[in-house]
């Protein structure tokens, strides 16, 4: 661990390299024997959980269910939504036999030749197709409807370029399929849960999002529309941290999907998707952190607070850990989490460090000084600031701290984010401003997928979305010069 | 629905079909486009969820920790622990190819043959492989022992008949993967985590099981020893519902994982892994169910009260429902979940029937005259009976009736499981109560698997475990006649 702690590199040093460097050492995740695929360890799992706990339960107040469907997809049903057939990434893992057995040469085991299936089975990436073949089964009015289902599951895209939670072969999701009878239903349904996303990623991951469309090129293949939140990480690049489709009538067109609606007549049912993934991981671990380590909001924190004796001999450390222990036990009572650390084979300024790096939002020291005059040391995480307060009453202090910490990271990093939101007239100060500076640029694009791969191809930066709250403002294309009536959100991305 | 619950086949008819029947007209899960694989509908995904939760509690309680590891295991990882791959099921999803094209000839997608792995990759099947070489990197000193860690999962095995929730080709549970300094510490985890699923399956699924060793020829490929618990079904099957493995240093030799110990000397880990899976469900399901459907213990119904409104008009109705919400308010104020059926478009005869299929563990039916006379009909799914009872006090009524039913579902449960514990002394005895009454047979066995072969071929009853209460007696095997110490636990089994 002492070795891990100083090798920790910079943000200024090598952003990517920081980044990498604080996923492996803070225990969060690491790269396994297979190509692309991670092992989430178990204190970035325990983060994971809580993510998924909040929104599994944001979903379940949002009158969700969660199921659990196939992880293969038969290869025909890439076929079959024509969309999603052209426009989906086609970087899967194809299963195409079923058996093993042993070498007859003696080496271990061999794939069994023989045993070849009829069809090819893919790894599911997303599971719209398998999904809506099985809702055919279940719809055949509009009294079942509507169905508002989410998955829990893992999807695997054969990523050649992977980063630790940012794009793994494998990564862990949601995903929520939802059929509805009428249009409209589905359309709000879509907006319903772009919202519970922002939600989520401002109430619990401290991060500020721009809600938005895709333009037509970045929308999910198979989408009539995609709704995204947008994120900014310190390095000035956005990262899509989740999104919402309105899938129209495409894959209920698609697997023949039809009910009988209210006025008796047969209609195709209008669908949803939405997911957020493993990915928010690396979008918590980049918007907050820095260079002594994780920077974690204590809603997501595994251990809230941290307490470390400072002591010599035994007989000092048993009257400090008592007292502790009485703190703890009062910081339980309010559901907060807490951590004694006393080990006596490490050194506290390691301790210190240590929980620096996990990003332990408070940290509390009682010295024997400390004992003696009632009070203990105080260190908040995200400010590095300690400082001295009278034991009396410092559960009730722990509590409002933790809150203030999570407001507190959440006003920086929305501090930073709109700082870095600029309002370029040219395409030359558009290409100065994404050089210089970085962040989110508003500009004024034509709405043509030729201007949008121009500006793609000659500057990295891609279209992020078109605000929903983007005002209706007239102006001129950046690069065309033609008629544009609001501006959209670029940015370089993760 | 109405089709549906006339159709559920009484067990008596065609147990198997009823099980199957029942699974699928219940709403727990049902077959998939892709062979062997299920899709777990929301009201089997809620049980499943509530098993998940209890079990989770319960391995954080005794110190575990959640982790993630990928879903693909390179091949040669197979060949490595040689019991392993000998005794292990070669029945796996081999990945071949990481890359779909587009058909040249126009017919959607097909493999891209240039995209062939290097080395194939198997779905996990179980993990032991995978997990082992990464403890490798995570181990040097006995300092960093023991790694207790746990991951809820999906795996895959090839299985050519399969059965929903029994044997599924992919089916989700959870393995844990302990790693010890000592031989003794890894004994004892593998024996305290048998104990947990002993009393998970006892306190939730109000099932009874036994506990006890497998027999060699019946053990884990690549374990020292492997604990069972063996519950019996309705039909006088008995079913393997959870495992837990002592590995001794297996895995550590194959993957070559040692550590430093307290006297400095390296030595190889040691090791446990145990496991449940969606298998549960079908146990839960076979052991208490009847023709009219599933009987659900309270403590893992999705729906504990269901209160259905008898009435005329739309006034009736309303008085009723008023009552019902401040009944339901009550239930829900003492976490009881309750659901008001007020739809309109079904008799409630036919609202009876749906929440007997469905298991709901108690009915409160509420019609114009107990609305006059200050009363409510309780029915209980277990019993299948109802009575009057003054709504004055009926929360903290139904509270008690719920740990009732749960009781009385093991208490019913246990009866019939011990009535059918046979103890034989003759080969030909142990034939005829296979025969004429199931159930599970303690009898002495010479200990060979040569006589535990014959036995299986003969009556297809195999061992299903050597309890761990087994008191010692002598005797002598029914099949060979050489000495026992102990009698050992024979069905047959799903
Ligand atoms: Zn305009
Ligand atoms: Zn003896």
């Amino acid at each position: 661990m002492a070795k891990e702690l100083k090798d920790l590199t910079s943000r200024e040093e090598d952003y990517s390299k920081w980044y990498n460097d604080l996923v492996v050492k803070a225990g969060l995740a690491e790269n396994s024997a297979v190509r692309g695929c991670m092992v989430i360890k178990p204190y970035g799992y325990a983060i994971w959980e809580k993510m998924h706990d909040a929104l599994d339960k944001m979903f379940k107040d949002t009158g969700h269910v969660n199921a659990y469907f196939p992880l293969f997809i038969p290869k025909s049903f890439f076929s079959k939504e024509a969309h999603h057939v052209e426009g989906f990434a086609k970087e899967c893992a194809v299963v195409t036999h079923y058996r093993l057995k042993n070498d007859p040469e003696g080496k271990g085991v061999i794939v069994d030749p023989d045993a070849r299936l009829e069809e090819e089975l893919i790894v599911r990436p997303t599971s719209e197709t398998i999904i809506w073949n099985t809702y055919k089964n279940w719809i055949q009015s509009y009294r079942d409807l509507p169905i508002l289902c989410n998955q829990w599951a893992n999807v695997v895209r054969w990523e050649m370029r992977t980063r630790l939670f940012l794009r793994t072969a494998e990564f862990l999701w949601q995903e929520g399929h939802t059929a509805h009878a009428t249009k409209e239903e589905a359309v709000e349904e879509a907006r319903k849960m772009i919202g519970v996303y922002r939600d989520f990623a401002e109430q619990w991951l401290a991060l500020p999002v721009i809600v938005g469309h895709k333009s037509d090129s970045e929308r999910f293949a198979g989408a009539d529309d995609t709704l995204t939140i947008e994120a900014l990480m310190q390095d000035g690049k956005a990262l899509q941290s989740g999104t919402s489709h309105f899938l129209g009538q495409n894959f209920a067109k698609a697997f023949d999907v039809q009910f009988t609606n209210k006025e008796g007549q047969l209609d195709y049912v209008w669908a949803t998707s939405w997911g957020v993934s493993t990915r928010l991981m690396g979008a918590l671990i980049m918007a907050h952190s820095d260079n002594n380590g994780l920077v974690l909001p204590p809603k997501l924190a595994p251990i809230q607070v941290v307490m470390v004796p400072i002591y010599k001999g035994e007989e000092e450390l048993r009257s400090i850990v008592a007292v502790m222990e009485g703190i703890a036990a009062e910081l339980k009572a309010k559901g907060i989490s807490v951590k004694i650390d006393d080990r006596d084979n490490v050194r506290s300024g390691f301790k210190f460090a240590e929980y620096e790096l996990k990003g332990v939002p408070v940290r509390l020291a009682i010295g024997p000084r400390d004992l003696a005059g009632g009070t203990v040391e105080l260190a908040r995480r995200d400010t590095l600031t300690k400082e001295s307060v009278p034991a009396e009453g410092i559960a009730d202090r722990i509590e409002n701290l933790l809150e203030d910490i999570q407001r507190n990271i959440y006003d920086k990093a929305l501090k930073f984010r709109d700082s870095m939101i600029t309002r370029v007239d040219t395409y030359d100060e558009f290409k100065r401003v994404l050089e210089e500076k970085g962040g989110f640029i508003l500009a004024h694009w034509d709405g043509t997928p030729q201007t949008e791969e121009l500006i793609k191809n000659e500057t990295k930066a891609t279209i992020r979305c078109i605000p929903v709250d983007a005002p209706a403002e007239e102006g001129t294309c950046i690069v065309s010069g033609k008629p544009s009536h609001r501006r959209v959100l670029f940015a370089k991305s993760y």
